[in-house]
């Protein structure tokens, strides 16, 4: 889509994730238009509890933050997020509702929706990406669209974009490394003397695990990571089912002491790698050599060690999780939006100045 | 430039990172065009001591290579290395001169050329940059050419070019790290129980530090890299003398394992951090926590911490020099000028069809 001035973007959900992006947006509105030649206006933002607020001429995100900092709602607007997404006003989609890994709900749809009709989606939601990659993907070239999703991996630590844009020319072999960061951090304070089942209650009590925690701590959450850098930048696509998974839930106090007194730390690895017939992926726990750059990873930080043909091993080592973290994510998918339509416009406008003269 | 097929190389040094990009390149000749849509013919091979070789039709890297492994000179053929640069049928010039700070020369003077013909220049030699970068970029901004040089530091390693595009968005406050794999070669011998002038020794004869060792151990290298580093990640223009510089010269085993002894590693860390004043940059031994990423990285190994805003941090580690590594990095721009061209050649494309409607 040829975008002529700002671009209008629609929040569905704002939660953590959205909120996180909303509040960089309000910090950098100027530097984002002066350095990287963005400008923006919120068009719709749609939450599943806390109602929704549309305007064709821009919502205020220092508004709908303080709304939901004091717990009140966004707006008394009935709209659909796909309805919202489908506003002509609309020209990109931040889909930050919660994964679902079965059915890719309510995401799969909002994406399928959104792509279809020309809107730009982009997202830290792993469901879609799960379960619908290649048809996603075909659908957005289709019509012209972008789907992009740099905050499902590592939130904003560059890990899809670095695989694909900055080691380009290299062929990656394998990627493996830290991905949950719930599970990193029990297997942190482990080390430091807790028992799995203390270390999961505090990891609860501070939010980072889940009431049900099971998406974390049986290896879910980094299998569906594994899957998508399986497909991202090993370019094979395998199920979810097809990841071999073992969690953490097994592993005692005196496995990581054990491990520890080998000069070996025990981290819950994800892998993705080229074999003959294709690839495989897995997530397991895995005694690491404490000089490994992955052992010095430790409580939610997230790491990945890429290794390629002209390059060898290349290890990136940033924040796995975070509001603003995430937001980040986000909003560099944004940014190389408007870079590839930039360039789409300026072909448009080049023919048009051709055909008046 | 709009280049309509194939891109005309014209290689000005034919050296360890000439013949390591030469490697990778017919290697990977299939690769290249089948995925990333990059075709090429090698115009000019052009060296100071073994001759040149010219063919507008493409001479074959293959026998150029097995000629440089036999000793044997490139070619015959009488040329300048500017010259080549400016023959019609080059594209891009590829800068693996040596490293002059000096005068920057040869380089200098053949980039400022090559750009000023619109010939783009992707470069693996820091003397242009450090001396020139704000001349060059606008020279080559006014022809339309580019000039990239990811190269520079940590070779292959994503660096600038991670800073610029996967981290957009991001505001960096600070850049640290390794970068100088020559020093770091040495400290991490002096851990395992060598003098420095032991350490140095083996150091030159595995053919990591030259002969005169001052452009390593007394911080130059190390002090141009956090030069770029402060020029292309934070802006801000330094002169080499403003970069505050101490080497290792001056460290002995005593103090390693003192360092050891308190849980921390001495490491040649280079800097590039923002002031109230603008940027100040510097390279200097200092003691790093073992618990660091940066502890962890032994030997050839570099890497970079970037401290933003919105990610906080990041920390990239991967190899700082090699034959291919550095090819890498001079593969990646030239991909990157690829992609900017094809959108360019799309455009021309574009309006030619509409002007025959």
């Amino acid at each position: 889509m040829c975008v002529e001035s700002s671009y209008g973007l629609c929040f569905i959900g704002f939660g953590n994730v959205g909120q996180g992006l909303a509040r960089i947006l309000v910090r950098k509105e100027r530097e984002l238009e002066e350095r990287w030649g963005f400008t923006f206006r919120t068009v719709a933002v749609v939450t599943r509890t806390r109602g929704a607020a549309v305007s064709g001429s821009g919502l205020s995100l220092r508004e709908l933050l303080e709304r939901s900092e004091r717990g009140e709602p966004i707006g008394n607007d009935r709209i659909s997020p796909i309805d919202a997404a489908l506003l002509p006003e609309t020209g990109i989609v931040l889909d930050v509702t919660p994964t679902n890994l079965v059915t890719g709900e309510p995401g799969l749809s909002l994406t399928r929706a959104a792509l279809g009709a020309g809107r730009s989606v982009v997202s830290s939601n792993k469901g879609p990406v799960s379960l619908a990659l290649t048809e996603l993907k075909e659908l957005a070239d289709s019509t012209g669209a972008h789907y992009r999703f740099e905050g499902s991996v590592l939130s904003g630590t560059p890990s899809l974009n670095l695989a694909l844009e900055s080691l380009a020319g290299c062929n990656v072999q394998k990627v493996e490394g830290i991905v949950n960061g719930t599970t990193n951090y029990i297997l942190t304070r482990m080390e430091e003397g807790f028992e799995y089942a203390d270390a999961l209650r505090e990891a609860q009590e501070k939010g980072y695990a889940e009431a049900d925690p099971a998406g974390d701590v049986d290896g879910w959450d980094a299998a569906v990571k594994a899957q998508i850098l399986a497909a991202v930048v090993l370019g094979t696509n395998l199920s979810l089912g097809a990841v071999k998974r073992t969690g953490i839930s097994a592993i005692s106090r005196t496995d990581v002491e054990s491990a520890l007194s080998r000069g070996k730390r025990i981290k819950l690895i994800a892998k993705a790698a080229r074999t003959y017939e294709g690839a495989c992926a897995s997530v397991a726990p895995v005694e690491i050599p404490l000089s490994s750059h992955l052992a010095s990873v430790g409580g939610a930080v997230n790491a990945l060690t890429f290794t390629t043909d002209n390059l060898k091993e290349v290890t990136i080592i940033g924040p796995g999780a975070g509001r603003e973290e995430t937001g980040q994510a986000l909003l560099s998918d944004m940014l190389a939006i408007a870079s590839s339509d930039r360039n789409r416009c300026r072909r448009k406008e080049e023919r048009k100045s051709e055909i008046s003269l």
